[in-house]
């Protein structure tokens, strides 16, 4: 698979600059490998989030008013450093402190939470929450559920964004994010995995017409591989996974978000948001709030992922559909 | 390849299933393959667009306040019918007139001339503008210029759009629509052909690690075949072709669109569009307004193309810029 680059080493700094570029709104911190909103005015209570590169367009596509204040990046599939969060905190606070949104994954909880862990040493108040909407077991550690933060984070970047700027204090992003992250879950399939521009290798094997289900977003493999028969088919196995975490009532009311993986074509990514919708509307359930496109990737995977999330409030609602300046929501 | 769908012969309704679903401000007809901005008030001109399938987000991204009023679909790759041009029009005429926006493909043009002229006979007046802003040459056609209407057909869509919502009369778009169209021009490239989902084949034979220059937008192969090297390769022969159409002066400004075909990742778009910008500000041209995302595709084929528009009036700055409730500007 040909990959349009020149080399692997400047692929990053390429996609800062044309992201700028293309987003005037939009600001790189001279020292830091930072995004940030240059409109921030430090009215608001400012929103941190990042994380390791290959998921364009997060996190930069979420940064604007109405959802991050800034973004962090890593090198590919590696998160930011705890000094590189520590500094990006200092950067932000204003004198009411940092919210920070962190992806529940080993290296990322470790750099986010020693940079908070030092920002408060200095005084700085810092309060956060942790996504953890993945639903897909780990078939090698006795089926454990994986917990990892995959594309419904950026139901919180959009909640805790828009709360943030209708006046929400730390306290209050606090409560709201954990209500939040508990009531989102994640699970997705890819049909061929990404690639690392370093090497050009596929990270994991799936022979042509098979499906992996339950797939990371940085090359990990699903739970269980079988052939691709229909799309309906894919939806079936995902909103039973669901099911299983929601075990939903006739009625609930879910948000729901279709997200491409890298370069599933629109024609698909339709097919299968209608079969989800259909199936979910077969549960009774109401679905107040759909949005799909390419949200959270995994470098050039083809795949797709489905996260809903239980409307609790309706106050979500109004937060989900307030105006953002950030691109890619 | 794996395609994620059920049936082709229901890909279509899927897709606008799915597009009403999650952009509640378009409407489809009830009997006609047209999709319109239920919010259209009948106090500015009508625009109308349209063409085949298979070119997604292209067309029903682009209805909204301040671009298309509708746009009519065909079947993949296949032009609506003359009748339902015509039919178009008669809905969307509220005493003013409608202005019509056209790619240009004969199969475009035979219908939609067609569909114009019932129009007319029915004395509701008519105008439009043909986008022929293709600069690729046909090898087999004595290296006749293409002149088919690709991405810059947008640029139509964006500036127009924003005119007619200024107030602008029929005259005053077809003259605006002309001068558009003839300074905008467009080329691309790709590192694979689309695949017809009927039969999953690719249209055209390109082997791994090859380019494509040229290509269009329904699977017609390119002008020239070379091995892949580099972005920046690619990057200098697009610049070298605009250089040739355009002759332009040093100082000169100029729009940029990047528009992704179907299949590429942010990561390699964002790299082509830094060689783009950087080769043409060695040209020591002046890019004023750039964008960069998936504005018209060739199903799931992987390549890019770059329109550029020489800016004749400042006044386009605003109209692009303008707000549009159009979900893929």
């Amino acid at each position: 698979m040909t990959l349009i680059i020149n080399h692997p080493d400047d692929l990053l700094d390429q996609y800062v600059q044309a992201t700028l570029l293309t987003h005037p709104h939009l600001a790189k911190h001279a020292d830091l490998p930072l995004i940030y909103d240059r409109h921030f005015d430090g009215q608001t209570i400012p929103i941190l989030s990042g994380g390791g590169s290959g998921h364009e367009p997060a996190h930069a596509g979420y940064v604007g008013q109405g959802m991050l204040t800034a973004a962090l990046y890593g090198d590919i599939f590696v998160p930011p450093t705890a000094q590189e969060v520590f500094k990006a905190i200092q950067f932000l606070n204003r004198g009411q402190g940092v919210f920070v949104i962190i992806k529940n994954f080993e290296a990322d909880l470790a750099s986010f939470r020693a940079g908070i862990e030092a920002a408060r040493a200095q005084g700085i108040p810092v309060r956060y929450v942790v996504s953890h909407d993945d639903i897909s077991v780990d078939i090698k550690a006795r089926f454990r559920k994986r917990h990892r933060g995959l594309a419904g984070t950026i139901f919180l970047h959009k909640i805790l964004g828009a709360a943030s700027q209708a006046g929400a204090s730390l306290n209050q992003l606090e409560e709201l994010g954990l209500t939040v992250s508990l009531n989102t879950a994640t699970i997705g399939f890819a049909t061929s995995s990404a690639r690392l521009p370093q090497t050009g290798q596929a990270l994991f094997d799936l022979p042509e017409g098979q499906i992996s289900y339950g797939i990371g977003i940085h090359g990990e493999e699903g739970y269980r591989t079988v052939a691709f028969t229909s799309a309906e088919q894919l939806a079936n196995e995902i909103i039973n996974k669901l099911k299983l975490r929601f075990r939903w009532q006739e009625g609930q009311a879910f948000i729901l978000m279709v997200n491409n993986l890298g370069t599933l074509s629109e024609l698909e990514q339709a097919t299968f948001l209608n079969d989800i919708r259909q199936l979910l509307e077969l549960e009774g359930l109401t679905l107040p709030f759909i949005t799909s496109g390419k949200f959270m990737t995994s470098l050039n995977m083809a795949g797709l992922s489905v996260s809903l999330c239980s409307l609790e409030d309706q106050l979500w609602l109004d937060y989900l559909k307030a105006d953002t300046t950030a691109f890619a929501w």
